[in-house]
């Protein structure tokens, strides 16, 4: 009996990665009625994480009223995983679509975050697992601290929740605070990027146009992540401002080191962690994933070659299956990826080929399967 | 010992057949340095099929004077492989490109093909392969005929050669004169189309305004074919005007079983017969083939299918390397094609992927030879 392990992340504006699944299972089991095919959508920590960890895994999805990205009310999501893992997703209560078309990143509070960790681990979960990606914010992770207790206070000894626009109004950092609950379990924030807190290739520069900022509060954003960073060191005397992955969703990748001792962890990493990959990988004959797009940073550590990397250690042929094919992926195949293909199948533009994406991926995904069974 | 046969068609506007074979073959030896690859690039009995024979057979080119489509002196070649097989092109001597900007099929002749004939057998060929592809004449062969030494005479008992224009002056046929040796050995005729030789699917209609005939000239054109038609069921007593392939290269599939009693047979079958295909394929664990198209059509037998339909007997492993794949091509697994692999590799125009075609072609050939070695 032929096994398969399915790890295919989204087709970003096609096909969402369980689609994707379930065209490459269709397509295994046409020639391989019998196989043994495992589905594991991956979402690699940004948007859509919470489904796809509860498509693959055992748990449930709890639903919560938490503060959004203006402080108003919302109601949020995470998935509680029967091994007592909670996943939680920023981009639940602090995302870009939340926020709409009101853009404003030195406003907004990561505060919701911070209630859905309480939540979680009131629920009894024994680990937390943090997507940092989608932010609409820039606070360096204090909302989400307040939110979890922390109090910070300004200048008049008045506690506030402190936004992009107001972290160097802090003085005080009172930890006193933070739910005691959150401080006994492991925390893993999924994080892909190495930005600095500030600077040049930090947060503000890099991320917040995107979130709204024009250029003049773009220069702002960054001066309050500095101070903010000041702050830090002297009131809780961490240095997280230049650790690779500090800037990521608006600096909360430092506030999850100042606050919660989090591990930053790559997201495909922390996904194949919890999935158990090391015991799937040894229990199949091919791996196939994908992705919208395969080029040289993909090299970076994305889904295809998160996964190839690991898989190599079992020594498993990887497929990958993508969209476009780029320039200068030749080290891919070092990293542990048997062969690439594209689903592209005539030459046209991509406004045509969006279209057309999932009989493309069956048409491939088919004969891929094809090839593999001629073998036999 | 792994070992290939590569039969790649060419990839029209792109790549010859001779390029597709290289590229294929430097992605087999990088995975297989020690692999046997027996590299037979294919034309379809167009042109290039001289050139294509040589590449792969033992033999030698000949070039000889003989006369053009305006019966103006021109040199023209063909094959004389080593086992006796001469592989002779209509296009040689009438193709459209030897026509230029002079395009008149009521005009133009296939006199210099029946000299090419004559020649062949002249040196001792055993046997005639002829394409018939891409002429610019509409003269139903009485040109090679007469180039052989048919004489066709007018209603003043004067010899001419007919053409397109001038078919229907003809009122006698005297075949006493055609070269006996010509007579002596076996001919095949290659032909890709089932076009009759008049009528709305016939050779007017369907291929003369390709060749320059307006309107009226495509009426005209029909009307002399018919004409012609009759006067070869008088005279000769040859009904041939409905024999599917009658219509190929301006009647000339027609003349071909009038005038030589020559068999029609699809090129690529004739081409795997002349390479002796079937010992080959014993001889083989995996064949590539490809075109640059794979649509619904491709399923009448041309380059890609025909070898598939071959391979089958053998259950030898077909993979098709292709430009763009068509819609409609299902039926083309149970032809004998394994798998079907796009060089397309990313979502753009033809007009870009044009210029990459030989980097893409590597590219998707690299990791089809990845795949197949995974599984060893």
């Amino acid at each position: 009996m032929e096994r398969f392990l399915l790890l295919p992340d989204s087709f970003k504006g096609t096909m969402d990665s369980r689609q994707v699944c379930s065209i490459m299972k269709r397509a295994i089991l046409t020639h391989y009625p019998e196989a043994k095919v495992v589905s594991i959508p991956v979402a690699d920590g940004g948007e859509g994480s919470v489904d796809a960890f509860l498509a693959s895994q055992e748990g449930r999805k709890i639903t919560t009223t938490v503060k959004g990205p203006f402080m108003e009310d919302m109601e949020a999501s995470y998935a509680l995983l029967s091994d007592g893992t909670a996943i939680l997703e920023t981009a639940s209560c602090a995302g870009l679509p939340i926020a709409g078309d009101r853009k404003e990143p030195d406003k907004t509070t990561t505060y919701g975050l911070g209630q859905l960790m309480r939540h979680a681990v009131a629920q009894g979960c024994r680990k937390l697992v943090i997507g940092l990606g989608g932010s609409c914010t820039n606070d360096c992770g204090a909302g989400a601290a307040a939110g979890a207790g922390v109090i910070f206070k300004d200048s008049d000894n008045m506690p506030f929740v402190p936004t992009g626009g107001t972290l160097s109004k802090v003085v005080s950092i009172d930890m006193s605070g933070l739910d005691p609950a959150i401080k006994s379990v492991p925390i893993i924030a999924m994080c892909d990027v190495n930005n600095p807190l500030y600077g040049e290739n930090g947060a503000a520069y890099v991320f917040s146009p995107q979130k709204g900022a024009d250029p003049d509060m773009v220069e702002s954003l960054d001066k309050e992540l500095k101070a903010f960073a000041g702050i830090i060191m002297t009131e809780l005397n961490e240095d997280i401002a230049h650790i690779p992955g500090a800037g990521a969703a608006g600096g909360l990748g430092a506030g999850m080191l100042a606050f919660f001792n989090a591990k930053l962890q790559r997201g495909i990493d922390t996904i194949l962690d919890t999935i158990g990959f090391d015991t799937l990988a040894e229990q199949t004959d091919y791996i196939f994933t994908g992705e919208g797009k395969l080029d040289a940073q993909s090299l970076s550590g994305k889904v295809v070659v998160g996964i190839a990397r690991r898989a190599k250690k079992h020594h498993v042929p990887v497929v990958a299956v993508v969209g476009d094919i780029g320039d200068g992926i030749d080290d891919i195949f070092n990293e542990g990826v048997t062969a690439i293909f594209s689903i592209n199948r005539i030459a046209a533009p991509y406004s045509v080929l969006r279209t057309r994406s999932q009989s493309d991926m069956m048409l491939t995904m088919d004969s891929i399967i094809r090839l593999i069974k001629s073998r036999k």
